[in-house]
């Protein structure tokens, strides 16, 4: 197959290393190399099998990459698209998979190289735990990819990406970057916020007592401070959107229980618990997984 | 074994039945009758093997009964377990499965009989299936139960309950009826409530890409909404409390991102990583049990 040809990965860590695990499984690059900060995560991810091979030389790295996926913390991805085109191939498709996508996609999009070369992307396939130690080569099977073309993004380039996603089993989404966005603030990043507020809220005295409502809540607490730290700055108003919906059903439990009002609280649960079936009628496989499948 | 003697649950659901089960399974007592509102539940417990005999007299299923089990929904339980010293014979332990204490503790403790013959009781066993088709003999092994004696529960009663639980597999600990309506509220009533308000407040549109954390973090909010509104009004000023501290991280967060302060979020971030750490540390076997076995 090997269709992609030189695939360069920027960052192999949970999400870059599992693409170049997904890609060598698949068959489909005909070389990947790992392009990192230090060379023990190089090793390490060389060792595991998710690069042929691996440099710190950043421009070599991109030299004859036929697909760059940038996989950095956020707050690092433009400027690593803008670079990885600009010392790249002409033939080069850059592509990240950055959790937020309106400040990249203006960022790139200034720069008249690595608007024609760039489709960003987000597959959403995250978890607490990071690392080229937890990457695994069936991550992003069946995960929603989001694709995030505007009015600049090129056909051609846009119809590799599209590809390149679904070869490595994702399901394709597309909508504008502040859809995505605004999306995303809602169904990850305000309710990582919540699970951390949760874990911080809770005296140390008690957790002997905490039990599954507790475990499960705070789950995603346990992720890199420095990561989310970046996505919250980098997707600031939508966040501040979700967690104002979000306070505002707290106000109305508050109150409702302020008034034990044992009614209304039935029904507010109620809602709520609708919802929920929602998710797990159309989610089916993510809500049945097993803890150690989470991601 | 059958050390138990005759054992009465009122109310076979989830935490009656399993309790049945495990009876059963470890053969603890001489002969367990269920008690029910509906025939048709008896018939499900007894067809599942977690109860002897179902009956809906209330009097005459308590009547030979050495020790009583009271797992109905907490407005119930402190009149049930009235009923139950009452009607059952002078030697009758009567305890219960109910996730408040205080109010329950208060009313038993206004009748002489009652006072007597009753040890509170909390095995943290929840789940949000309900019913006994979701029950099971190990739903209690390893499980914290918490009893809360006060100054006036009968010692030879109090080793008797610890007895009790204690042979179904379950971690003692002691503590005041306060104490743990204190502690359950930060440790599970709060957090099951930032369930429910989590999943009320994302819109359906968004729900297709949501993953992980949403999964998570939303799990409890399918608890039975009539269960829940009755544990939140008979432990009000507890959540109360828990629930502003709550609300005050999450303040401290909005305060942060809306100042684009990037390092305020990241120590924020890390200081409810390490609460979530140490309950990993603490509760080792609670973080790692998969999804179908969460109670």
């Amino acid at each position: 197959l090997e269709r992609h040809g030189t695939v360069a990965i920027i960052g192999v860590g949970l999400i870059g290393g599992s693409i170049g695990l997904a890609l060598r499984a698949r068959g489909l690059a005909q070389r990947v190399i790992g392009i990192g900060r230090t060379q023990a995560t190089l090793a390490d991810a060389e060792r595991k099998g998710a690069i042929d091979a691996g440099t710190t030389d950043f421009d070599s790295g991109v030299a004859q990459a036929d697909v760059t996926v940038v996989c950095t913390p956020v707050g690092q991805i433009a400027a690593a698209v803008i670079r990885a085109a600009e010392r790249g191939p002409a033939r080069t498709l850059v592509t990240d998979a950055g959790s937020t996508k309106r400040l990249i996609v203006e960022a790139v999009e200034r720069n008249d190289h690595a608007r024609a070369a760039f489709v960003a992307s987000h597959p959403i396939a995250g978890s607490e735990r990071k690392g080229v130690a937890h990457a695994s080569a069936e991550l992003l099977e069946g995960r929603v990819c989001v694709i995030t073309p505007t009015a600049q993004t090129p056909a051609g380039r846009l119809d590799r990406a599209r590809s390149f996603w679904a070869s490595l089993g994702c399901e394709l989404v597309e909508m504008t970057p502040e859809a995505h966005d605004q999306s995303l603030a809602f169904t990850s990043h305000m309710p990582h916020a919540v699970a951390a507020a949760l874990a911080a809220s809770i005296p140390d005295e008690f957790l002997r007592l905490a039990a599954g409502a507790y475990r499960d809540g705070t789950r995603v607490a346990a992720s890199d401070p420095a990561l989310w730290a970046g996505i919250f700055c980098a997707n600031r108003q939508p966040v501040l959107v979700a967690l104002t919906a979000f306070q505002d059903q707290l106000a109305a439990f508050r109150a409702a229980l302020q008034a034990e009002d044992e009614e209304g609280l039935r029904t507010w649960w109620d809602i709520a618990r609708g919802r929920r079936r929602l998710f797990d009628a159309r989610r089916p496989t993510l809500g049945t997984e097993s803890a150690d499948g989470r991601h």
